[in-house]
């Protein structure tokens, strides 16, 4: 994989001074196109060999193009917020807009093939399950209309060794030699087979590893542009082709649509006030309880409510709420995106709502829309939500993965009751504001809402990140068995 | 200031059960109308005394209104993130967009109070600096139409004392009084002094503080749920009465109409070629070092720059981006505010950009705009640019006091240079992207934009965050000059 990289490229500083103006000003040019137009993303991974040249390349690159239009990210050490948050929070929350680029130092790929390569015994299964994880993150960040591209930064490891010797020469480039160097040298070998094994599985052809020799300092620098250059002419010449799957024919949960996990609810279930409130009490004063527990310090809570229209989310929300200190919970409605969350792939709006440690974050509808709302509306293409329940079950794996407590609600009320309370709210006047012309729209597409239910739980309910079927016909009942099960899944967490 | 607070107020059940409901439904009508219309943001303090039931009322008051639409915010001690930016900044960060409420529970009062009462030997000084921040701050909000109540939760020292030993006669309850309550009741006259003296001064028609008292749970959670109640009722009914005053004849900073700042500059130096390529070369490396000293890692970097259309400022930011680490820097081009923007106070936007510690933010435009842009086309009203002087003193006051190394550049030429380059943009292709029918018509107000700008350096270039205007009809002059002005700001500050 690294043979090429190691022939001894140069490029003499004629050619190098002969090809650069017009790089740069076709840079130029292709960055202000994509500005225009906002049609996609860039992300540029610079990654590779320490002393690879990576960040002289970037420092280069980034004096041709426009730096208005680039946000370069070091990705040091992650701060105390980043460590409290899923792993990948850090990079969702540092993804370009549509119309920018955004330059990866430390990536994706950093922790992986460094704990890899670190390990005195290879732990093969754990990084090629980091490894598939990438390859789903980058495949939804092209699916969401980014450019990635991936430079690898490669030195033998004679090539290495030469370098440091050369620096230690002198005392004005002693210092440049740090223990990082030492130690990556040391382990050379043992970085080179894990990073061939990475790079051979995560090269696609969306998110391509491109494989630049480092030696020669206008060789990789002239690579790096010319790649991009071309990658971003490609891609603004056709902004829309994407390399995906034409969509199979919807699946269905179910071929006996008689029998779905909605019709198998018992919506007669009540519960009766005196009953409720004694529940109530003692569901709210567990949760207190187990908020104030020593290990619930090392967790965070996220809800999701979703439902039928009027099934009593908000009310059912605001008991969950009341439960905890109001300190540390904090309720998201999910309304339409703002102009901002409409340049960026479309969880990037959930993501950067997940709490820190200690904390509860209540979705009141969620990233579920995806499956729901614009599969029926047409809001999105068909391959759009088909692909969004793998990336949903991805981005809820990597929350309980980081250990965060996850719990999904779906209220369902009978048809005939939701009219019971469409026209209840239209009578209250304090209720009025309860409802809208959308509701008596959405209400015709009952079947299509439906079936689109049964989906999504048939596909995104797991064993981590279960679906809870909550018959809300009975609005004591629904809140006391949200509350209960919200309760057992922290009891279960915690231990 | 607290007599009234230790009468002893109690409120009975059978008052409270009767007008809660009433009092409950109209907050939800009224949180309804403010989501409806985003009029204004609403902030709500709640602060005062240990044990005084701030959080208990927080979750009653939570509990009535609609979750969705309120965030509360707890602010414990700061995080990483947050220490490395000025004080205020993660109040801003906080502050609830227009249509939300937002209750702070540690607020832009706990560390000055607590500093203040815990010292040995008061100071008086320090905590009026801190007093007058804090009115400017509420000012600027309120101006920014947010509705601003502050709640004191008061007990006398006997309560206080009776409260704690209550507390600790059971095993149930005794984990609830902590070590931060015993220093409490210690230092119980110190903190009234400070805080008699930091309300007094501090409670403003359009920020007032209300003395609860907090020994009965049902009088508090009532006081605070009508206080709040009426605060919303009447800014709802006149969302726009602002009390302010009426803007003064706009100020003129010079009678000399033709001796101005502006006209004060040579704009015929300049620099040759050959020079400026040295120049630039000791420039950068300069910067470059700079920016690896020890203790540069202690401060941070905002450059502000301004100037004429087409003066030149894309190509001056770029030598000074080019001059660092392309993963220190960051480029942050200020167009129209984005949607999320607009709900929130004037520089809000600013404010989130702002970097950590050791590195360093580039305006291109910036929160001047206000008194250009926006003054000039009569984007916002006579008063909203007046104030803003003022604003921005603060704001900048508050980076250069946290060690934020601030410059700001006002690049000028004149109107025969930006007519040449306005053609010469016209003409050459790929420089077309940067000319645009607003770029005319700017031109045409060339008068007015000129007493702009005076006035802007005259109200707002202050010792610690001075203007810099650099003569910029010579491309190769103006960027030395900046590059130079920088070095000997960051050369001055490291010391």
């Amino acid at each position: 994989m690294f043979e090429d990289a190691e022939l001894g490229h140069t490029l003499s500083k004629e050619k190098f001074d002969r090809r650069i103006t017009a790089v740069r000003s076709a840079l130029l040019e292709a960055q202000a196109a994509l500005k225009e137009s906002r049609a996609f993303s860039v992300i540029v991974v610079m990654t590779g060999v320490e002393g690879g040249g990576r960040s002289e390349s970037a420092n280069a690159l980034m004096s041709w193009l426009d730096p208005r239009e680039v946000e370069v990210n070091g990705m040091g050490d992650p701060s105390d917020e980043e460590v409290e948050r899923p792993r990948f929070w850090r990079f969702w929350r540092a993804l370009p807009p549509r119309g920018k680029l955004g330059i990866f130092f430390g990536s994706w790929y950093t922790y992986p093939v460094a704990r890899a390569a670190l390990r005195r015994k290879r732990q093969w299964g754990k990084l090629d399950r980091r490894i598939s994880e990438i390859n789903r993150f980058e495949q939804m960040l092209a699916n969401e209309r980014t450019l990635i591209l991936k430079f690898w930064f490669h030195l033998s490891r004679k090539a290495v060794r030469k370098r440091q010797r050369e620096l230690k020469k002198h005392q004005r480039t002693r210092w440049r030699v740090t223990d990082r160097d030492r130690r990556f040298l040391k382990h050379y070998d043992d970085f080179r087979e894990v990073a061939e094994h990475t790079l051979r599985e995560t090269s696609q052809a969306h998110a391509p590893w491109l494989i630049v020799e480092g030696a020669d300092r206008r060789y990789r620098e002239m690579f790096v542009a010319e790649e991009l250059l071309e990658a971003l002419k490609a891609r603004i010449a056709a902004p829309e082709a994407k390399a995906s799957l034409p969509a199979t024919p919807t699946p269905s949960s179910s071929v006996d649509q008689d029998r779905t996990v909605l019709s198998a609810l018992d919506l007669t279930k009540t519960l009766a006030k005196d009953e409720y409130e004694d529940e109530l009490e003692r569901a709210q004063g567990a949760l207190a309880m187990l908020s104030r527990h020593q290990r619930f310090k090392d967790h965070s809570v996220v809800l999701v409510f979703e439902g039928n229209d009027a099934a009593g989310k908000g009310g059912t929300i605001r008991r969950v709420a009341g439960a905890f200190d109001s300190r540390i919970v904090r309720v998201i409605p999910i309304a339409a995106p703002t102009d901002e969350e409409k340049l960026h792939p479309y969880l990037w709006r959930f993501w950067r709502h997940l709490p820190r440690h200690n904390n509860i974050v209540i979705f009141d509808r969620s990233w579920y829309g995806r499956v729901l709302v614009e599969r029926v509306e047409g809001f999105c293409s068909t391959i759009d939500w088909q692909r969004a329940y793998a990336e949903i079950n991805d981005f809820e794996e990597e929350m309980t993965g980081h250990g965060v407590i996850l719990a999904k609600f779906w209220l369902a009320t009978s048809k005939e009751e939701q009219l019971k309370r469409f026209k209840e709210r239209e009578r209250v006047a304090f209720k009025h504001y309860k409802i809208t012309p959308e509701d008596w729209r959405n209400r015709k597409k009952w079947g299509a809402y439906s079936q689109a239910v049964c989906d999504m739980v048939a596909r995104t309910s797991t064993k981590e990140a279960p679906w809870t079927l909550v018959e809300a016909n009975d609005k004591y009942y629904a809140r006391i068995k949200v509350l209960k099960t919200l309760r057992k899944r922290i009891e279960e967490t915690l231990g």
